[in-house]
């Protein structure tokens, strides 16, 4: 393993922790009033648009492509230290036009997408003009287990006709959200994993609903947020579909690596931004005649999170790793390990500087309680933890068969 | 000790469960709507004013009052079991007009007020038609060290002229609310528990003015919420103290107890309610062939939760049992432990619940992730489980002096 | 509930504290000096021969016995309260003729022997001249599953015929352990609870052999250890049956509840002398310029392991007051409960006593690392945490059904 | 960072792991069954002498040692896989003359011995034929805070006078332990990191007088063992002393960094048999109709250990790297880090382990009980987690100043 950064990614690095300190911190509250002010909450307000501006302007754009002809064409190991320095702020992601559902939709299209699909969407999408979103879950089953997708994916002629209910489906809400790719069964018979297709659905077809959004912890998460969408008889010709039918779990799978080492190394620049809180804010508030940052236990907190952070990001490095040397398949139990040990690691560093910031810890006067529920969400999203524990056990087991 | 229910209590809780079956959790989604659609936020909805009629028609009314003059005469443990069922819905104290921070006030009042100031305010109190706040946690500084409170309550004249800042002043967004219990300091020198007073500030006081309301989690928590207000130049009668001058701490001190038995014994009804849902949950949800409540994993959830929450509500009990028989000083240490323990306890039981439902356990399709929010901030409410572990860590070793 | 101690057991709660002050924690030394020096490690020492003396002498002697024609004629929750006494010194048990395996066979003469039965082993037993030893485990299946027992006692004629391995026959090693009861099964048709038996096997049948005793995390456990037997076709008389073929297992089940408020309230006792010694140590003990328990770390364990110790110790009353009230079958989750909680609880705040003797915590110095390693086991014997979880869980689902 | 193993480790691994397999586990029970016979427990028994034979003779000595002169000459990233291969079994360390405290002072006599100590003790240390101790820890202080050392180094003409007590002074039971390493205060005045002094101080010196062993939960650890020894002016000349007067802290804290690398990337080969063990024994063991394996319980074990195990071997590898690109000083953050973390990750394998193996796992039929005390004991050696955590913190505060 060799995780040493090479000097693009360190140029990259210092660029972008520069324009993180120039740009993005400094517009944090004002964005946050925008947004409080805003008409339509589910619209982008116009300091993000002004930073994205700056962000193209500055070369930190689409950096999370590998394709070199789209996009930065970084490695996952190069992309990772830059997908944790996004992570410090919520709102960093979307500035650099890095941001879910939208990055991984791009890979996926430029991975799988036909010409024509690439034509009528890239170009808009790597523009930062549009947003799209990606329906898999469904709310009336456990989609952790995947076999249990209902929603349906039915040739009709040159059509293909969706009917099904979709959650989570992030970004929806937004009117600039234009289309989504949809998971679903194209057949009923046949190998139990091949069973599935993906389609692109433009949002505007006759048929699709957005029903609501469901808010995370209060948070409704706008202007992205987590919408539920009615797909009733929706027609989209068969030239939508996405490589061929059967093919939605492999798509799936092939989208999974490269995302997870995204989430999981914003997850670590969150969780460092949470230590730096932590530390400065611990030294700054006195309580019984000294400040807190000479508590025993917050000093043991703050080792705890250093360890605990440090291991981690390790982790999500190997990984990165292996996905660029030996491809996701190969990655596998890697991938998994670290869905699992990051968001559990990155909850707990964030409950600590909860815990440092007294009443201000769960309000909005700091990042930390809207970063924790969205930690939080991540130890469910695409899976709860207990499913991928149980994946990783099975493929230790394997070895003594 | 002796914890059994007598007649009267499981009379009382036979009543209360109906009534929670019959009116509250059947009322639980009408209100929420209701919630959504209310012009102004910060007053109860309709369907609440028709729950509390009811209520109060049954005789489930103000059951905290341990005075029979004005309440229910139930002693604490007496009333603790009948707290735990109102904790099973986030709505219900209000509609037995148990809820804080009325409740507390009143019982402050009752205990401590001058025939005038109870006069004027226990009977609209009392029938619910308006709110008071508490005013003491103060945004600038670490209040969990009461002696770093900066409010001054100076006297001039016939009249104390307050100033500061305060927040996490519950109900004081309402317009129903009618007054503030401040706690501020009316001296520098002297005995350093002897320098803070209470005085009841009528919120249309000139000088008086709510900054914003804090959110929880995302969660504006209306129509009660936590509001900031700032207190410029407000004066009011020398009458409008509670109790005199330096009386402050020994007030607070004299509320507490009881208050935390209370919100304690509501975290005990609420994790039952987490658990109820943990275990309906994972009877009705498949994956991989088989209901999640036979996995072992979720399984061993239960065990520990069952465990766990059986503890605590003991732990609780014998603090309220203490109160009761020898009085807030000597139970001192049992009500710090339950302040640490309870709110714990009950985050972990929500997590779990949280997990088990996955995506719909971060929204409000089911009360757990706002209950969860409410929890986490008892661990801070109050004082930081820290602060209280110090202490109690003091008074064990002591015994060893 | 109620757990009030009545003036019976307050006044043998002072006279058996007093006698631990004054004969038995300063004979721990002694003690072990002489079992260092002993020629033979299975036999006690004699000095707890004579602290034995000093305890009939007492009328501090069999305790536990319900049955006041034998014993004390306390109630589990009586008792409960002397056990914790008990439980603060790793030797006390022997000293009342109150340890395991001792004590629960004499509950199981009493109350499932037969006259003859009685009259030949009890007396010796009483006096405290002879060990018995327990022989349920086997080493060769997971015997957490009962039904995984594969000694077999078969009827031949006037005697059953004994053949298979047992391991954890505590006692077994010591030349004054007379017999063994053994828990086989005398028949593999039927139903599958109604297959096993108990009789009594005097350990000098022909057929009976000590292999070996086997440690506890490098402690023998001397003089009581504990050992492996191997029965080949031993032979005993039809009369030595306890009740009759196919009541094994209700026998093991009633003996179960007393068992284990027994040992669980010697836990409690083992924790309230580990944080007794992490209290004193820690206020000695001065590392970078104040004492131990100055450090907020310190003072954090101190504080969980009293809210901790609190809450198991009222499970365990609580159980043991049901047992009392309701009987062994209606109590069984609690039974159930306490086996969970109470040694998880007592090995991590033996864990933090460990960690504040530094270097000491180890070894022999300090009762601390010996305690540990009984507790951990605790977690294992009589069936893994697991098992008692799962089956908690089990009857918290029923009530869903 | 750069952690490819060279094609010159992988060689070394995959000779080690066949000598393993080939010598080193088929001899553990044959170990353990001389060392019960043997008549002197402090001797390693002829097994040991035969393997350690094997491994001179397959090039598998000294390979600890950086010093291509008398050893492998391998930085500490090289050796680190090779130490954890080691660490699978409890004898296997000095099967390879690879164990402590030899290993450890053989480096600091290469690296700070004069010539003439050097000709003296390498040849018969380096051949495996003699033990040397390392004497530091005091009973009487908490020797966490290294300033807390008593015994005293005085120079007296042309010899220094040793008087203290020193314990856990590993080996020195042995008759073949020839000398220990003394540290001690050789000064009074001055700065206080510049007072101590190591001098050499061979045992068959007058005053040395070892008191006795101290145990480590049960275990004697024999035939290394740990002695507590008494120096009463005892006498050595001044040639004895290593580096200089007042050299100590800094000899001590040079010798630090590659110790930790060794004794942490053994406790990772101790979790990799252990997790094994865990796999193997739960597929075999079956309750309730199902192996143990098929458990969700036990998967959610295996699963988390494998997660923590991993990431840390990420930690220790990139420690050893620091220490091997910038030194130990600038790598103490990581240094300190793993000296928390890994002894904690692997007593909760081992604690799992235990509780699969059930019964088995507190006995010695596994090595995992007497793995677990070891590894507890780590948490310990060399100063508390606490006292870690908190420079940790010390030094990630360093940064906010």
């Amino acid at each position: 393993m060799n995780f040493e950064y090479s000097d693009k990614v360190v140029k990259l690095q210092k660029k972008l922790n520069q324009f993180m300190e120039e740009v993005v911190f400094p517009n944090e509250k004002t964005y946050h009033k925008q947004m409080e002010q805003a008409e339509n909450r589910w619209v982008s307000p116009p300091i993000m648009e002004e930073m994205k501006g700056k962000a193209k302007a500055a070369g930190l754009w689409n950096l999370f492509l590998e394709d070199p002809e789209y996009g930065a064409g970084l490695t996952n190991l190069e992309y990772a230290p830059l997908c944790e320095i996004m992570g410090r702020s919520p709102i960093a992601p979307e500035v650099f036009n890095c941001h879910g559902p939208n990055a991984p939709n791009i890979e996926m299209l430029v991975l799988y997408g036909t010409e024509e699909q690439k034509e009528k969407w890239l170009p808009q999408l790597l523009n930062g003009e549009i947003l799209s979103c990606f329906s898999m879950t469904e709310p009336r089953v456990a989609s952790s287990d995947a076999l249990n997708i209902e929603t349906s994916i039915i040739r009709d002629g040159d059509q293909y006709v969706i009917n099904g209910r979709k959650w989570w489906s992030s970004g929806a809400a937004s009117p600039n959200c234009k289309f989504a790719i949809v998971l679903g069964k194209s057949s009923t018979s046949g190998e139990r994993h091949k069973q599935h297709s993906m389609v692109i659905v433009p949002l505007d077809t006759p048929g699709v609903k957005i029903i609501r959004t469901t808010p995370v912890f209060g948070y409704d998460r706008a202007p992205i947020g987590h919408a539920e969408i009615e797909f009733e008889n929706v027609r989209v010709p068969v030239t939508n579909i996405l490589v061929g039918e059967g093919e939605g779990f492999a798509i799936a799978q092939g989208r999974l690596g490269p995302a997870r080492i995204q989430h999981c190394m914003r997850s670590i620049g969150t969780s460092e931004r949470a230590l730096e809180i932590i530390c400065q804010r611990s030294m700054e508030r006195v309580t019984f005649g000294k400040p807190l940052s000479e508590q025993g236990v917050v000093r043991e907190w703050i080792a705890n999170s250093r360890i605990d952070i440090e291991q981690a990001r390790l982790l999500v490095l190997k990984a990165a790793y292996m996905i660029d040397k030996v491809g996701n398949k190969a990655a596998k139990k890697e991938i998994a390990m670290i869905k699992v040990a990051v968001p559990n690691m990155s909850t707990k560093v964030l409950d600590r500087a909860i815990q440092i910031l007294g009443g201000a810890g769960v309000t909005d006067d700091f990042p930390i309680a809207h970063m924790w529920t969205h930690e939080r969400g991540l130890r469910i999203y695409d899976g709860p933890d207990e499913v991928h524990r149980a994946t990783i056990a099975k493929w230790e087991l394997k070895d003594y068969l």
